[in-house]
């Protein structure tokens, strides 16, 4: 631990969502510099692989203290515990899995869940074919055991992996089991009370980025520079 | 097609990634306030449900052009046409789907990709034992066939769904094809030439995002503003 005090500042201001997820991007770039061996980085070196400015890092990072060391920068072992304060992966959480189909088993076998302190401790179906069965070393529950599941093994976060039809029956499953955190996989908006927050990955989105990239590319007329 | 003007000059200027993020958001809105049934809408209304001023809603779609009108605000079919043409999803692509595990074919089931014009049009599996299979009514190609095969059916985009070991040998041999855009959910940086594309998708980031939403909700001292 430095000398210098850190000051987790966050919840006294208002982090825009654009800042918190550049965090994210942050601390990536910082798991790989310690992979790299490297001590220290620049806000400008943190700044070019994202493409955003060496004030925008500063601006960003001072929003939960003073990290920057002058003539030095920032030091990555205590930026990265900083930045899993602040985000709250500096900890193990207990994750729901709904829904067992393909996607689910996906889930279930991705690496980058565990790697960042997301332990799928239980997994749901509602159908009677899957119920009971070993998936991933897990027994698969009823989605209408949740409630009960949940209390025990104490889950905080659910994944929902289910088709857009069974979005709402398990969202609210969830939401009885007292859960305040989903990750939405499922291709619909979920309505939810105001105590849960929902993430919803759109991975139609990501394609159509990617298609704006190779447009921009490949336009009569394209200047190059792209995004 | 309305008597104003609509002059795409997305290729005249640099848009920042963070813009064209928000492109793919305001699109969904837009597609939503069509089910809906509405024909205008508003930079103020636009920018609420992402949480972003108008005059931010302003700046980014006049990027691309002038489409506001004075007192009535955005044509939503209008700015529709013009922000899928501006992305590049205003046609169809022909897609490759590399690897046909769990994750392969749960994407060779979701919807929002053929919703936005993405046609998964042939996969790719590198096991003997998948080779020459029906899997989603398609034949599953040898990963070394992907030159031949892409030249064939014209693929243009490819969707990387392969474990992280395999991911290097899955780029080279989408790159071998000529395919310039790479959607990569294996969760490892893809190092390839300068002319492809790479979107990678990073499921673990999204986890985060919302561990940091419920972190500070049940923080002590949590102002309750949230992000």
């Amino acid at each position: 631990m430095s000398k210098k005090e850190i000051t987790a500042a966050a919840n006294d201001g208002v982090m825009p969502k654009a800042t918190v997820g550049r965090l994210s991007l942050y601390l990536r770039q910082l798991e790989a510099l310690l992979r790299a061996g490297r001590d220290t980085v620049s806000s400008n070196e943190l700044g070019q692989s994202l493409e955003i400015t060496d004030a925008q890092v500063r601006k960003d990072l001072t929003y939960f203290g003073q990290f920057g060391y002058p003539g030095i920068g920032y030091r990555v072992v205590e930026l990265r515990e900083a930045l899993r304060g602040v985000l709250g992966t500096n900890r193990t959480w207990s994750v729901a899995l709904v829904g067992v189909g393909n996607l689910g088993r996906a889930l279930l076998g991705y690496r980058g869940f565990r790697d960042r302190g997301f332990d799928i401790a239980a997994v749901f179906d509602r159908s009677p074919a899957l119920v009971g069965q070993q998936i991933g070393g897990l027994t698969v529950h009823d989605v209408g055991d949740l409630p009960e599941v949940a209390r025990r093994l104490n889950l905080e976060l659910a994944v929902l992996a289910v088709p857009a039809e069974a979005a709402v029956e398990a969202a609210e499953a969830v939401r009885q089991a007292g859960i305040v955190g989903i990750l939405n996989f499922a291709p619909v908006p979920l309505k939810v009370p105001e105590v849960v927050s929902v993430v919803s990955v759109d991975l139609g989105l990501q394609l159509e980025q990617l298609a704006y990239q190779v447009t921009q590319r490949s336009a009569p007329g394209c200047n190059g520079k792209g995004v």
